[in-house]
């Protein structure tokens, strides 16, 4: 053991020492990471489980209780009153407890392989400590399941079949997380609705002074406190430690949000009610989600960290070649401006099965036409993209949105000027797939009354892949998109989904929890604010150096990239909302941004305009064997190095806040034995996110595990290279050397 | 035109007189009934719309006010707030109108055959105006389509397609019913979840005073108010009038409740909300269910009305062949008096899936076993039975109630001692079918996501009629029975079940609403207090009396009679209920509670020892082409006769409340031309529902159509009579006359 292990073990030895001498403590666990790094010490006080956080020799986590508020206290009565009102009683799960038998250990260490992923092989590395708790008063038995990583901590509550807790409802999760310090946060405001805000930077002790401006409008929205935040939240200490908070493996289970105590320096977890307000019904035997506190002393840790992966179930399923990473283009841009549109006509109001759309006239701006998805196809198959999404496709978009309207759509009937038969046919015959489109308009029940069918549809079509959608409150009314209900929802649509070999794409679901390991078909997930909201009013420039430490920290995003005319009246003069990005910085979100699912976002018109910039998103790999983060601070620049899959290749990808920033890098993760050929798209000297942004230019190199790079990036910019291995002289011939 | 009609021409004259002299009364609009005898008149009054309702010369319905209170006012906003709270605005839709354009009157008179049903032939006979509003200040039109009958008024409410009315959220529904007097009604408590409770009769006045003692407990309750009660709601006024107030045609909408005004002797409209605390969602063109008042001189005019299923609309399905008449048996009492059990185990806790049914302790009681279906199947096929419905076939009645578990069945796997394929190929070579039972626990979202699946699996299985329930609260929380969103459900439910050709019977869903003429495989209905309730603290003696009156004006109940044994101690010695009737009169209900689906709902052990009265329950028929009330007054008795479908035989039944009567009846609805043998099943003289239940006697006699009888009834007793046509001499010789 060198000396620093022994310090900072003689500093816990000191700290429990202290804390031992109070009245009401417990004897104290101990469990460290397998690099004897972190440490998270376990005890009871007054009854009430608590746990601690340290790293190295700083504190992450301070005392924070762990437990729960019961609705009901179902010891004494064997009726479950799920009625709501201030009346009904509680029974808690915070105190009273005492440890039932030693703990159980174990150490674990293997490697797995993601379907698809950020690297060929992760290894999932872990001690393990599960606390047995009883609590005499009940005569309930509540486990707690600590894993402590070399990037953290993961827990969890078990709750084991038993006579006195069997079905039970959940009136709020107490776990606490004390925070050390008045760390600076990203965050975005706690809602029940939506994940699409943008990120303010601020000290914890300042969310409640910024909330209200952070609070933007949305499709659905519901704030429950000032000081609600959303995980995954990403923080950094004064004294240079980076921790994100999230959690993993939320199934059958409410989503949790945090909330500051500035009195305590604690967030409490806050859990999404349903339409009783009631958090979660729950019958043992059975498990919480994990809650994640990932650590590092750089940022770059948080974005190389598995953890949250690694918290969760292996593949659930036998086969997966049927999963495959898919580039696409699509109609949807030109909408999401507001250049065309997703309805067919101007009606108000129209019926599905009534509105005879023979009869109706066209508004003359539906995108999702036969000439107009033929150019798409024509222009997927030149260029190599896998698929064609084409949004407003079916009948209903009309009176979709904000009509509380239960049966909006059917997911199966198209517009008249829509042939779903022959574009798919025609799709087929240049080898490229259409993907399937289903906004469900939050109205959940109808969906799922045409689920089958619906995937059914898509099988007997050629569709392999769907676009979901859940925009504005959710039907059943009263429930949340992060409620138990509607996690319940997505995972079963992906289930359902993979029964039919179909790969999933939610947007407006539920962030992300790692779910991807267990269910690959579970290609992407918007939830969060992605490019769309670069028309609906903005994003930050530095918006995409913030996303890779929260929003992915539990999985890919769809976040639709690639838009090269920042400019939006060029698409509709209405709409002057602006894409604050370089060209460059767009094509670096591809490799920054990780996803299986990638789109070019822009319509194809602006492509052509830019054939050399846009080679590099028709090359840029979606899958890879190995990543590398090279640079990363969040809120300023994150530059990632990544190897395709089953190739030499490399793609590396930068990308900037709103401030001119010098990137340097070096190419020592490149194969010593070989040689490559960089094709460096950047940043011009005069881009600028606003003033300039199709500046850029295009230079190729040779470049070996030798090279380095200082690399110019404009305000709001940013850069990508592809990497390309070179087995041939012929092909570095006349090159310069980096 | 007669003198009475003169009279009360003149009565009207000078009413309407005194009312328009009154400022801000419209010119008033009559419409009478084809008869003449029943008048309807509408005005405005100060942009009120009003109507009035008089039978004869008596008024049924002084001034009453129409209209609706909608969510926010959409007039100056695109947005649809859903959200509950006391703070959002409101529009209304009960003022300020005026008359648009002259109503439009039409006249119908035609004839229908329902598939099954108490006639061969129903005439719809009624004059009809349409009223046609606006509204100044909002710029949105309302029409009001009037339909009066013979035997009352039917109406309801249109809302045209139009710009200022597109998609709106009903806040409440504030139809008045004035009541021309404190009449005797007949009730039982509003509520959003049950409508299982015992009648109280009492003047409309003294309900308030009643209400505490006629809310009895239930699997899921919720009560409003404490003037509320339930339609269908039966009324007699001091002068002899009977009135029926219930609605017709409830689809896509929630239940109406009626909230008495002791103030102003006025019902109001109190619709069941939804989670939110919002009545219904609607989208023009869009209608409300109507609104019925059935009213005549004598009881039995309410249950020869046909009002109810005359305002609904024609059969949906082209062919009906598969629906059929159903008289059954079923592994069923034994478990609600708490002999056997629904469940295998005594597990207080199960999971689908998960639980290993192989492995588990049974507990020796569960009922749905093999050897004891073959029993019932080997009894169904030796008395001629249809079917067998067995409850407690399939996993998870270990837990299913009261634990809001959301997976609580799938509808499709069986325990182990349940061979679904065995028993139904055994049934099969008897010539008789299981009846599916699928609890729902009120679990609908699990309901729907295995209902293709769960359907399916019957036809596969030779299954054609399912006994669905709903006990418990509704999951989504929130939701009530009686909502727009579970009214939804059931006809979702009803019109699946057609496209597999398969039968329903809902317990616990809606109270119906005639949609049985629309979607004639809806079979029957629990919907009110059963059978199964003198199981669960008893019945009234006279609960048989009424439920003609109310419950069934919407349609078939499942009312399950034949009960044998009325001591239930002889099941379960700890069941110290009763059956609160005689042996004849369980017979007789086979007649005054219509239904096309019938169960014998005893143990078989309680048929074989009275096999000689359990003929009536084997010979009476389901399916009728004439309908007969003899005799009826609600709360004291009911007698019907009805003609056998397709035959020339008859079947009387007659109940009797907890006093000694005697029936008077007259057989001139038989043939003249005819003769007949009637086997007549009555009380014996020492008869009793509580001390002697079991004392009867057979006789048969040679009867014609000038035959008449006087036959004591004992109390709570009554008698059945099956009257079968005489074809040859030898039949009726030796026989007395009657």
């Amino acid at each position: 053991m060198d000396m620093k292990l022994i310090s900072r073990k003689i500093l816990s030895v000191i700290v429990f020492a202290l804390l031992l001498v109070n009245y009401g403590y417990s004897q104290s666990y101990e469990l460290y990471s397998p690099d004897e790094n972190v440490l998270m010490t376990f005890y009871i006080k007054d009854g009430k489980p608590a746990y601690q956080l340290s790293f190295g020799q700083k504190f992450v986590i301070n005392e924070s209780f762990l437990g729960f508020e019961l609705v009901d206290n179902q010891i004494n009565t064997s009726h479950m009153d799920v009625k709501s009102g201030e009346n009904r009683g509680t029974s808690s799960l915070c105190e009273g407890f005492q440890i039932k038998d030693e703990p159980v250990y174990s150490a674990h260490d293997d490697f797995w392989e993601p379907v698809l992923g950020e690297w060929k092989s992760i290894r999932n590395q872990y001690n393990e400590m599960i606390i047995q708790l009883y609590q005499e008063n009940s005569g309930r038995q509540m486990n707690v399941h600590f894993r402590v990583f070399n990037d953290g901590l993961g827990f969890r509550y078990e709750f084991p079949q038993q006579q006195n807790l069997q079905h039970f409802i959940i009136k709020e999760e107490c776990t606490e997380f004390a925070m050390a310090g008045d760390h600076t946060a990203w965050w975005i405001p706690g809602d029940y609705d939506t994940q699409e805000y943008k990120y303010t930077e601020s000290k914890l002790s300042e969310i409640k002074e910024y909330i209200s401006t952070a609070v933007t409008s949305n499709a659905s929205q519901q704030i429950f406190s000032e000081t609600g935040v959303q995980t995954s939240l990403m923080m950094r200490t004064e004294d240079g430690l980076y921790i994100n908070l999230h959690e993993a493996a939320l199934i059958e289970y409410s989503t949790m949000h945090l909330d500051w105590k500035n009195e305590t320096q604690k967030f409490i977890s806050h859990l999404t009610p349903d339409a009783l307000g009631n958090k979660a019904y729950l019958q043992t035997p059975c498990k919480s989600p994990w809650r994640t506190i990932i650590v590092g002393d750089e940022a770059a840790d948080i974005l190389r960290s598995n953890m949250t992966l690694n918290l969760n179930e292996p593949c659930e399923f036998e086969h997966t070649d049927w999963i495959q990473p898919v580039k696409y283009i699509g109609i949807w841009w030109e909408m999401i401006t507001g250049k065309s549109t997703w309805s067919y006509s101007n009606l108000a109001s129209v019926k599905l099965g009534v509105t005879d759309y023979s009869s109706v006239t066209p508004n003359g701006l539906h995108a999702a036409n036969n000439v107009h998805v033929r150019e798409y196809i024509d222009f997927a198959a030149e260029h190599g993209f896998d698929a064609v999404l084409v949004e407003g496709w079916n009948q209903g978009w009309e009176d979709w949105f904000d009509k509380s309207k239960d049966y909006v759509f059917d997911f199966m009937t198209a517009y008249p000027d829509f042939d779903v038969k022959a574009l798919n046919e025609y799709a087929e015959s240049k080898n490229v797939r259409l993907m399937m489109h289903h906004e469900t308009s939050g109205s959940v029940r109808n969906y799922e009354r045409h689920m089958d069918e619906a995937y059914q549809f898509m099988v007997d079509n050629g569709y392999n892949s769907v676009k979901s959608g859940y925009v504005g409150n959710i039907i059943p009314r009263g429930e949340h998109h992060y409620g138990q209900w509607m996690v319940n929802h997505y995972l079963h649509a992906v289930r359902k989904a993979a029964d039919y070999k179909i790969m999933v794409n939610a947007h407006e679901a539920v962030r992300p929890t790692g779910l991807c390991r267990s269910f690959p078909n579970m290609i992407g997930n918007e939830s969060a604010r992605g490019t769309e909201f670069y028309a609906f009013g903005g994003n930050n420039p530095d918006h995409t150096t913030i996303l890779p430490f929260t929003r992915l920290v539990g999985g890919p995003m769809d976040f639709t990239p690639g838009i090269f005319q920042m400019d939006l009246t060029k698409l509709n003069p209405n709409n002057h909302s602006r894409v604050n990005s370089t060209i460059a910085k767009q094509l670096a979100l591809y490799v920054t941004m990780y996803s299986p699912l990638q789109m070019a976002a822009d319509v194809i018109e602006h492509y052509k305009e830019h054939l050399d910039a846009f080679q590099f998103i028709k090359d840029v790999a979606l899958d890879w064997d190995d990543t590398r983060v090279l640079e990363a601070e969040p809120g300023d620049y994150i530059t990632y190095a990544r190897k395709e899959k089953g190739s030499d290749n490399w793609f590396v990808g930068r990308t900037n806040d709103e401030f001119e920033r010098y990137s340097e890098i070096s190419f020592d993760f490149l194969d010593n034995d070989k040689k490559y050929v960089a094709i460096i798209y950047a940043d011009g000297k005069d881009a600028h996110f606003k003033q300039n942004p199709a500046s850029y230019t295009i230079n190729k190199f040779k470049v070996n595990s030798k090279s380095k790079l200082r690399q110019f990036c404009a305000p709001g910019g940013g850069y990508a290279i592809s990497i390309i291995c070179s087995h041939d002289k012929a092909e570095t011939k006349g090159l310069k050397k980096l």
